[in-house]
Formats: structure tokens, sequence, C-alpha cells
């Protein structure tokens, strides 16, 4: 599930210009440049949640925050990349994930995470393909209105 | 992950006037009452292939056909309708998905469909999901833009 949405993301993005990364639909829309950056740093976020059971740190939420928040601070601090910086990015971030789960076993998979008892890695790896996906969604709504000189 | 999804679908809606559920975002966009009939005739769809292994007949098809498509006929044939309308049709379908699936094992869910090897049902019921959740993410972003004068 995590493959095949990855997958649909990079299909929703192919071939866009940093220009088309960066255009931003109205002054509340987020650029699909931050929406790329955003799904990465939501997957970065859960490795560190299940696979090293902590919080992430302060440097770590620093580093991420303009990527997780989006809004005015991924407006100003997400810009400028070529495709290949988030797609990079996001190949480099699932390597990490992969690996990892492939260490695991359904037992891990169903337990209590220890730092969110409410939960296990089952809904929260769920959750970042449900996030990613919602986020494709609107990355398929603002390709489509990108700028008639824009578009691929 | 069919329930989570379904439930903030629910939350994504929840409060919507008629005329909010009818509002066009721009002449290409999809309103979010039609996005709604969408993600119940997906699931309609998805239930004749998988639980019933056929294709949906001439007249589902039919029937189905604006919610299906979206885009000119959606906005024709898909309107006037207050929430309770979308809702109490997602909640219907989702009856008889929930109802069948407890009927059917593992061995079926991981089994090629008949009407379509390549396939699973057990892709097919990620798929509807899938499906759901990409259009949630565009009806969280539809509705953040709701004209002032409708908004909630």
């Amino acid at each position: 599930m995590l493959t095949y949405a990855r997958d649909t993301t990079l299909a929703a993005v192919n071939g866009l210009t940093r220009e088309q990364l960066d255009h931003l639909q109205d002054a509340g829309s987020n650029t699909i440049g931050a929406l790329l950056a955003h799904i990465g740093a939501v997957e970065r976020g859960y490795q560190v949640i299940t696979f090293e059971d902590r919080e992430p740190s302060v440097a770590e939420t620093a580093a991420w925050s303009a990527a997780l928040k989006l809004g005015d601070q991924g407006r100003r601090e997400v810009r400028g990349h070529e495709l290949q910086f988030y797609t990079g990015e996001l190949m480099r971030t699932r390597q990490v994930t992969l690996a990892a789960l492939a260490e695991r076993d359904d037992a891990w998979l169903e337990a209590p995470l220890r730092i969110a008892p409410a939960l296990n890695a089952h809904w929260a790896w769920f959750h970042v393909a449900e996030d990613e996906i919602s986020h494709r969604g609107q990355i398929r709504w603002l390709r489509a209105r990108l700028p008639q000189a824009t578009a691929v």
C-alpha cells in the first residue's frame, strides 16, 4: 500500500519544473513542492516514532517544521528546488522505511507504540499512506490548474 | 482502514449546507456533493466486481455514470441535495460492504478476481479507501475556500 501510494504520487508530479513546484494557486495554498516535502517529513517522523520508539528530537522537529506545518512557514521556507530534490529525499526516506519494516514482524506491527500506547505501528504506517494519498489528491487538483504558461 | 477513511470524510463535510455542497470553486471543479456521490458510486461498483464477480450492468453503469465520471456530467446531474442525501447513501452502501466482507475470509480476499484476474479483492478494497482518501483531501481544500457568505 505504501509502494502503490508512492507510485501514484510520483506519477502525479512527473515532469514538473521548479517554477511549477513553487506555484501558489492562491494565498492560502501550499505549493506542490511543499506538499512533496510534507509527505517525506511525515514519513521521517513516523520512522522515529515507530522504529526508534521516541519522539522526534528538538533538532529534528526544527528541521522538519516547515514541511510538517506547511502554511506560512512552508510557503516561506520550502521553495526553489527542482523535482529531483523532492523525489530524491522521498526515495532515501522510503529505503529506510522498507529496510526497517523488513526487519520486523507482525507482532511488532500490532503492538502498542511505547510513546503512544493508544496507537500501533500498523495504524501509524496506514496513516502515513493515508496522509500521502490525501495530499496526492490535492496535488492532482493543483496540477490541473497550473498556469498555461508553465503547464507541461 | 475503510472505517477510518470514512470517518475522516464525514468529518470533512460535517455541517455543510445544500448551497455549500453545490458550490463550484471554478469551472473545472467538482462540487463537494459530487465528490461524496463519487465516493459512494465507486464503492457500489467494487461491491459488484468483488462480491458478485461481475461487471456492473448497463442499468447500473447508467445510474452511477454522473457520480463516477464527475466533470461536466457530474456538474449537471449531481446537485440540489442536502448533506443527508449523500451521507445516507454512503451509510447504506457501507452496511452492504461490511456485511459482505464479514461473510468472507482471507483466502477470498487474496484470490484473483474472476472478471479481472490481475487484481484481487484486497487490492480492490484498498483502492476504494485510497480513492476516497484522495477525494477527501480535495474536499478539505475546497471546504477551506467556500465563499464567506456560505461558510459554516
